[in-house]
């Protein structure tokens, strides 16, 4: 691992993406001052991603882009990035033992595939993202304000978990450490169920008879623009954090059948008192969830 | 009822909220002619509305706006709109039978509270709104591109009507013509369903032990929007449109179930088709979703 200051680093992204694209982008917004790479396994998103000014250079050859990097970000959906990161924490050792660090949105599964103890791994998740995909969708913006969960292991060196949190705050982030477990559970709740609740509902519109997704406007825009996500990437995530995904789901199903039977027995005063404590909690939370201001393009 | 062009008209507006102070101040911006004049049970909204420049004048006294009015704009919730529309029909003839429109979100149970069948009456709904309340919130650009439907009755007038379309279309919005009942039941699966998903989502959350509120994103942001709309009107539309609205619950909670085993067997190939699905339907009306620009503010 290179000793010079974080910022003087060579960054590998390996995967190039709306997320990692994204980051590329904006440690060049920052004034990032080390070399900012890309290794996928096709060439078209990296010559992309090198058109738009996002990265430096960019190569096929995993060994290659190894041997050059400080900092590895693994920019890929779960599944993929279970299976790239023990190839590349097992060559880590042999190319100066850069610090390796991923974004993908559930933390057990990328913990149970990395299959060696490599002390520079720190496990991450962005908060951030967008309905779009791909590099071209890549915002340099996307990270400001948004929070940045970090996963460190028992085995996690400090060092590498300093860098990676240097890393994030340039982009404007914010920090939290939470446990893998944690993490899993809290994000099931937070955005993996909202995904699934958007998907059903606009499955549930497509079947309807009077094609009600015709009559939509800001509310229907915004509890179904999710739903044009990634089917890979959300597929890969009910896949690998299936048991706090259905713990979730269940707990909204309990909610809305308790809603519902608010509704069926015409109780207005406590259907009111359950809409007055969901508009508080909301407005509570409404900086977190809102960073930037009204005007601020769709993030997920 | 004036005979003059339609926005040489007084247009008089009882109640003075998010919606109906809308409707006022894009008239003013499209260049209306006729006087815009305020009524409701007390002043402050009203004193608001004129501060704001939204009316040109108010009164407290039902009998003198009804006197001075072409058209009269009922701007409140479902259940005050059901005890207002009677009694402003049962008025509007001693007054040279001004036309009466409302704007409540349900149609059958407004339909149901008229009374008599005055034949100025057309029912409308605008398919926009916020989740900010009151005149204060009020944005003149509301209606731009959003959809507006009437449900006219048998013995509605087509003059009635043609005048309601016209000030409608004057502010931006589309016109479409529905049955009473094909609205209340596209509008519980289009916006009903959707703010009780928000409500029960935003209410699971506040239950979890991890607070997962505090760690979520856009997805999340947009997902929950709406649980902080005004508590009153969405108590009175689950109360009114009680029979459509659990229709559509239970046709969600089915599609929820069915995702949820997909989910439960690791069916991925299954799931990706769904999501994909989904995505496709929402592109496909994502012009209807979002008829502005994506700086557009939030609307319902």
């Amino acid at each position: 691992m290179n000793s010079s200051p974080v910022h003087d680093w060579t960054v590998a992204f390996l995967g190039l993406g709306l997320i990692s694209g994204s980051l590329a982008g904006a440690l060049k917004a920052a004034g990032w001052r080390g070399q900012i790479l890309g290794w996928g396994p096709r060439a078209p998103s990296l010559e992309k991603g090198r058109a738009l000014g996002l990265i430096d250079q960019f190569s096929l050859d995993l060994d290659e882009v190894l041997s050059d990097a400080d900092m590895v970000v693994i920019g890929a959906p779960p599944i993929a990035t279970a299976q790239l990161l023990p190839e590349v924490i097992g060559k880590a050792v042999y190319y100066g033992s850069p610090v390796v660090t991923d974004m993908a949105s559930v933390k057990g599964f990328i913990v149970d595939s990395a299959k060696y103890d490599y002390p520079g791994f720190v496990p991450g998740h962005p908060i951030a993202g967008s309905e779009h995909s791909g590099v071209e969708a890549a915002r340099a913006d996307l990270f400001k304000g948004r929070e940045v969960i970090l996963t460190p292991l028992p085995h996690s060196d400090e060092k590498a978990l300093v860098a990676v949190e240097k890393m994030w705050t340039s982009v404007g982030a914010r920090i939290a450490h939470m446990s893998v477990a944690d993490h899993d559970a809290a994000l099931a709740a937070s955005s993996h169920l909202p995904h699934m609740m958007a998907y059903a509902l606009t499955a549930m519109l497509d079947d309807h008879e009077l094609g009600p997704m015709a009559h939509g406007g800001g509310a229907l825009r915004d509890m179904t623009r999710i739903a044009a996500s990634d089917p890979v990437m959300w597929r890969d995530i009910a896949l690998t954090n299936q048991e706090a995904l259905l713990n979730a789901m269940d707990a909204l199903a309990d909610e809305h059948g308790r809603l519902r039977s608010l509704i069926e027995a015409g109780d207005g005063e406590a259907m009111e008192q359950f809409f007055l404590r969901c508009r508080q909690l909301r407005r509570d939370n409404d900086r977190i969830l809102n960073p930037l201001t009204h005007t601020d393009e769709a993030q997920v």
